[in-house]
């Protein structure tokens, strides 16, 4: 059998008939039953994830809290079945915060973020007793202290500092670096500490630190742990604020394309921990480490379909092959230049020879999916699905030209669950008045 | 009195308490009774506009229907002002029809794009009497007629061929090159006109072509209506097809920045019709012109008002001021790296002398909405204002985060009236099931 590639979920396989299916779903039929363009999830791939973040800590350091990025993919079934994995999540809005406590999240094992956390997010975050407020800047020590004496407690707090590392990815998506909005500048420490000794109802519980998303070079990791170590050593050595936490946020990569390399969550959990027992040397033993992977989760266990809606050859340049979805459902290629991969679900063992760009539905022409993929030569109506469209597609989805966004389902041991309803033209009038 | 830039609203003013005021109405009133973020219109320079079209087209070339371009706007309220000044519409989806109809459009003034119509769409623009299907690629010619013959009708079309002109815009909003997703490529047309002469129920009413968007260079305006028509007389030389519209699309620019020269509406009306004029030399007068603005329409029409939240320093690099929106209220800077102007609205008699960087609370590097921009130095608090946001800002937003989309109001002659509803948390989890 011909085997698909990393960037695919792990249920995903061709059947005899040529088609691919996904947690025992043929493609064919999950588009006929729930119309095109669909975001598949599958069950299996996201809880082998979820699992093989869990057991993997558990061997290389037990005292992990596994947080899951919400905002790679905020939908409440998504949530509900990591949460009954054992799953803790890092959010960063009040909508987030919902969707979680809609998912039957214990909103104790969760952190808020945010660089500019709005007044009824903070109260909402203390309110709702959310485990964490991960602290990106001064200003907010104040609010959180009245909000805390408010609701007469103590608040537990991370501080967010800029670990001042460059990583290999992205510059929208990297956020370590010195010159980034997010954490606390370096020269800010010091007064980061004096401030907190004024703040009685403030729970300093540790530092959080991240150097950016989508990393595939795990080199990053190691110095991120030494320089929150810093951090935590010169919050102890200075102030005695004693760090119960250490959080390194997210970033591990994922495999877009199907010859891809990246480093497996388990390499990526042991090059961690090994890096955090090495600089501990059980001085700081009992610390809880805390992660927070979304993209690793969901990328893969998530594809696209569309329906091919129209090929148009524009001779000496390239042929088109126009979808039913596009920039607003997936605006990962516009914004990053984001990589793909594609096959045609109904024609699986069909050879393709031909480079040709797949584009979108929307009135724009930087709308497009992939650009030089090479498939079998597409007819209207062919299936197309795009793999490793798990994360940041739907959560960033928009309804430019008017566009319904679509459904969602999740997929598990032959059968299809929708859990996102496809939006329709009625509901985009909704807000509009007058 | 300081004037403002040709990038705000034609009623912008400095009120005696140094505030912002818009259609009469101070922007602090606004932000302080429909909160923030908050989209503005003003109703006058929106009239203003469409007037402008109107007029110079009723001296310069009085057939010609200017419908605007929906994608950049589509907001029931802002197509009932522009219906009521006579305007058409250009729509590009099922979405943007029942909008259009929503606001009381007279569809047989409108036209249906796109370069993948589904089949719901085109039946609907067809029972709906859409005035003209603007036919994108030769497979829909048979969709279409099918769709005649079912509702025994005789459906107008415009023929879009892609004129092969390089427009000087960002690669993704220029659609006039010949390597595009957009029309007929040139190498079809006697296909088009052979397929055209058997289907009787095709009513073929002319051409379409369109060069871009935000163009401020009208050069590529009269290189366009020459194009144009020698599409047409090759369709009535070599078939008999005579055509009695042509649709030159949109395009025309507008003043993001406070010293940035675009031509004006009349400017660009007058080269279109004298390169029109020139062209036909009376051969084929009666011909409908049609025109498809949108930005020019409604971009500096609007203004986006943030609060600040955050002001944070990092020593040797910069200062991110962070607002309560970002990109996903506006997410032209992050998709076109696009400049935006901005000011305090509530200190409009500051100076500022130091660069800033504003950026959004989405928790994402690339979020920000202006880099290097001189703004007094901001207090948390203060009101930010970009100018130029009334195209392409709403229409494309998102809900990354699960942030709810700002509301939107329409000002006019000291009132303010909500045109669209501001989204809640509550909203946001209105299609998630299980």
């Amino acid at each position: 059998m011909k085997t698909l590639g990393p960037n695919f979920p792990a249920t995903a396989k061709i059947t005899g008939s040529g088609h691919l299916e996904i947690g025992g779903v043929d493609c064919d039929s999950l588009a006929k039953n729930f119309g095109t363009p669909l975001y598949v999830m599958d069950q299996e791939t996201l809880i082998a994830h979820a699992r093989e973040y869990s057991s993997a800590f558990k061997t290389e350091y037990p005292n992990t809290l596994v947080l899951y990025a919400t905002k790679a993919l905020a939908v409440r079934a998504i949530l509900a079945l990591l949460e009954k994995e054992g799953l803790g999540f890092d959010l960063s809005s009040s909508g987030e915060v919902l969707t979680a406590k809609k998912a039957g999240a214990n909103l104790s094992k969760t952190v808020l973020h945010g660089n500019n956390k709005l007044p009824h997010e903070l109260e909402m975050a203390v309110r709702e007793r959310v485990g964490w407020i991960v602290v990106d800047h001064l200003q907010e020590l104040e609010a959180i202290h009245a909000l805390a004496r408010k609701f007469s407690r103590r608040v537990p707090i991370l501080l967010r500092v800029n670990p001042g590392i460059e990583a290999h990815t992205h510059s929208f998506i990297q956020t370590g670096q010195v010159d980034s909005k997010f954490g606390l500048p370096q020269v800010d420490l010091e007064r980061a500490g004096k401030i907190l000794k004024t703040l009685p109802n403030i729970d300093f519980q540790g530092i959080h630190a991240h150097i950016g998303s989508q990393i595939l070079d795990l080199e990053g990791f190691s110095a991120l742990v030494n320089r929150t170590i810093e951090f935590m050593e010169f919050f102890k050595g200075s102030f005695g604020l004693r760090s119960r936490v250490i959080n390194l946020g997210g970033g591990l990569g994922i495999p877009y394309l199907s010859k891809e390399k990246s480093p497996s969550i388990s390499t990526y959990v042991k090059r961690l921990a090994k890096a955090l027992k090495k600089r501990l040397r059980g001085r700081l033993l009992g610390i809880q480490l805390q992660v927070e992977p979304g993209r690793s989760i969901v990328g893969t266990a998530g594809v696209s379909l569309y329906r091919v809606g129209v090929v148009k050859r524009v001779p000496g340049f390239r042929t088109y092959v126009s979808v039913d979805g596009g920039m607003a459902d997936n605006p990962r290629p516009i914004l990053y230049d984001a990589k793909y991969h594609a096959v045609l679900a109904n024609r699986m063992n069909d050879r393709g020879k031909n480079k040709l760009t797949v584009v979108g539905r929307y009135c724009e022409s930087g709308d497009y999916l992939l650009k030089d993929v090479i498939l079998p030569d597409p007819d209207v109506g062919d299936l197309l699905v795009v793999p490793g469209t798990g994360a940041y597609t739907y959560s960033m989805a928009s309804n430019y030209n008017r566009v319904p966004r679509p459904a969602m389902v999740m997929v598990s041991k032959g059968k299809a669950r929708l859990i996102v309803k496809r939006e329709t033209d009625e509901d985009l009038q909704r807000l509009d008045l007058g």
